[in-house]
């Protein structure tokens, strides 16, 4: 029928799948799912948001799903991440009521992280957890769909509510790269370049010198680069499953990208924009630390800029603000700051218990410089 | 400082864990907390119903705990079966973040069925799963909290939204059975019956034996009734902890007991009498299919009706929605009956794809007889 997709391999045991990647792979949905071993004999749900099913992701996918003989139904919620909340939650779990899902069905997330995520915390404790599949339609969603980690917010924080639920397959279709919007794929970058330079010091020199490529949007190099960047967060994940020690690199630029996030109340930044600046500020404080030098920074900021991701901490947000919410931050505990640090770029290290007044002293640096 | 207490070993890899019985634990549950590698670092969360707080139960557990170096905090729910829903897990989810619970945190459950999943759901899918203990305080529970798993109820069904997260320890308390009224003891031992009607026909024959020091509460009596019926659980659940296969011979008068509850909203029947009622049934269905004899049947009735369970099928309720209800069951699967049957006292099978006509028959016949 086709030529065949890329695939990598999330190795978890009895729970290992394949994300499968490639041009028009929405259309052949059905086809893949029953090759994954996802049953037809129970009914099963498609999740998306309203701009996604707008564009014809939704209807292929369903088409595809119905031609190889699954009943299907499908729930739409709102775009943005105001819908990834308990609420949402609910109105999936009377949907998925309604539609007589049991426990061999399977609920498929056709959309970005927020979708992803909402759908995926639904399958986790709809009866106790049934099959999942991830259909992501973003670039950054790439990397959400990857490692089993579902969430949904709780007024107080971010993915605060949650489940580890790792997906029966992904299946990333390229094609869904050309609908989106520029800063959508510039926020998926963050992760990609995330990707190596906690990881993989090659792939991060291919992504140096193939920006304007991947900034084209040229398949062949887009399809590279989701197959390495998803390598990567497969074998970290492989490793550390359930977070309980390695999976803690991949939170690079997040702990301030986070605090970002909320503070501004997850308006004025995309994700990948914020943890863009928090790679930023994490680079900074490794050199600070005297771990990686200046030259490396510079190199680092020099590549989120050439993408035209924001690299400086925003003026307009309160550095001890700042400080508190990384604080509370639910990688945090006992209320002790942990950074990931660069050793070198491909290479990081999880530090604890960082000292917060230097903390802060370089967030008044970099952001309110003149305070 | 006291005798030591029994163990029993829940045998599951690294989530293994034990059950500790034994007189005046409460008191102790802060040292037993600490050997069982419970953390003092981070905050934790004792979450009880009104009725539990009114006892002294709750005043020791705190104590204890406070004692063995952990910072407490307190979360009172009302009781009863209407409390575990999303609702109450959001004002929990809200407790535990104004506690500043972090990952390292633990939520102990110290309460009935009702509290054990509540509380359990939401150390389930708090920051994506902290560490959960649970102290059962009724008989029932003994069972309910072996075997890792929690829920909330959904609008249209009984612990539709659910997860496996098993406890880091059980500790089970026998003095707490002294406060309790004596329907709530008799509907826990619905479930002691069930494990030796399911697994072991030595126990079943014990309880037989032993009816009238079970009815007085003799305390040896009762720690090794305790004993041994967490023991065919454990037994159970180790062979099955994602309920898979063998599990599902938990359900064993669960069948129509859940569609008992569910058609008399929870009211009329406490669970242990419910499922006494689907035990019975399931036995007559049994011996329906010429799988045990009618003997077999009365002596099974027989120890329930002396124990003081009710094991016939409420007139009141349409044997027509029975059936349906039964078939939305979450254990059911493509809108198939599944029943678990006995083959011998101490054996039993899961049966799929049951006649529903003969279900429907017996139910007229044992049920609305006259009509």
């Amino acid at each position: 029928m086709s030529r065949k997709e890329r695939r990598v391999r999330v190795d978890l045991a009895d729970r290992s799948y394949d994300i499968a990647i490639g041009e028009g792979l929405t259309g052949r949905l059905g086809e893949l799912a029953l090759e994954a071993g996802v049953g037809t004999s129970s009914n099963c749900l498609v999740v998306t948001d309203d701009n996604v099913a707008k564009t014809g992701h939704l209807r292929r996918a369903v088409d595809s799903l119905q031609r190889s003989g699954y009943k299907v139904f499908e729930a739409i919620i709102p775009a943005g991440e105001e819908s990834k909340n308990l609420r949402k939650a609910e109105l999936l779990y009377d949907k998925a009521f309604e539609a007589g899902l049991d426990r061999k069905s399977a609920i498929f997330a056709l959309g970005g992280g927020v979708v992803g995520d909402l759908a995926g915390f639904v399958a986790a404790t709809y009866m106790r957890g049934i099959v999942f599949i991830q259909v992501p339609t973003t670039l950054l969603a790439h990397d959400s769909s990857v490692g089993g980690k579902v969430a949904v917010n709780h007024p107080k924080g971010k993915n605060v509510i949650g489940a580890f639920h790792q997906p029966k397959l992904v299946v990333y279709d390229i094609s869904a790269l050309n609908t989106l919007p520029e800063r959508e794929i510039r926020s998926g970058l963050a992760e990609v370049i995330k990707h190596g330079l906690i990881w993989d010091a090659d792939f991060y020199e291919w992504l140096e010198s193939s920006t304007d490529r991947i900034k084209a949007l040229d398949p062949q190099i887009m399809e590279d680069l989701l197959a390495r960047s998803c390598s990567i967060k497969a074998a970290v994940v492989a490793q550390d499953e359930k977070e309980n020690g390695l999976r803690a690199i991949l939170n690079f630029g997040h702990t301030l990208g986070h605090a970002i996030e909320s503070l501004s109340k997850y308006g004025t930044y995309t994700h990948g924009e914020a943890i863009s600046i928090g790679m930023a500020f994490a680079s900074e404080m490794s050199a600070e630390f005297g771990r990686i030098n200046r030259d490396s920074v510079e190199r680092i900021c020099g590549l989120l800029e050439r993408i035209g991701l924001p690299t400086e901490v925003p003026l307009d947000l309160d550095p001890k603000e700042l400080l508190n919410s990384m604080k509370q931050d639910k990688k945090a505990t006992g209320g002790n700051l942990t950074f990931v640090l660069l050793s070198e770029i491909g290479r990081v290290e999880v530090v604890k218990n960082i000292d917060e007044a230097k903390v802060l002293d370089l967030l008044c640096r970099l952001g309110r410089k003149s305070v």
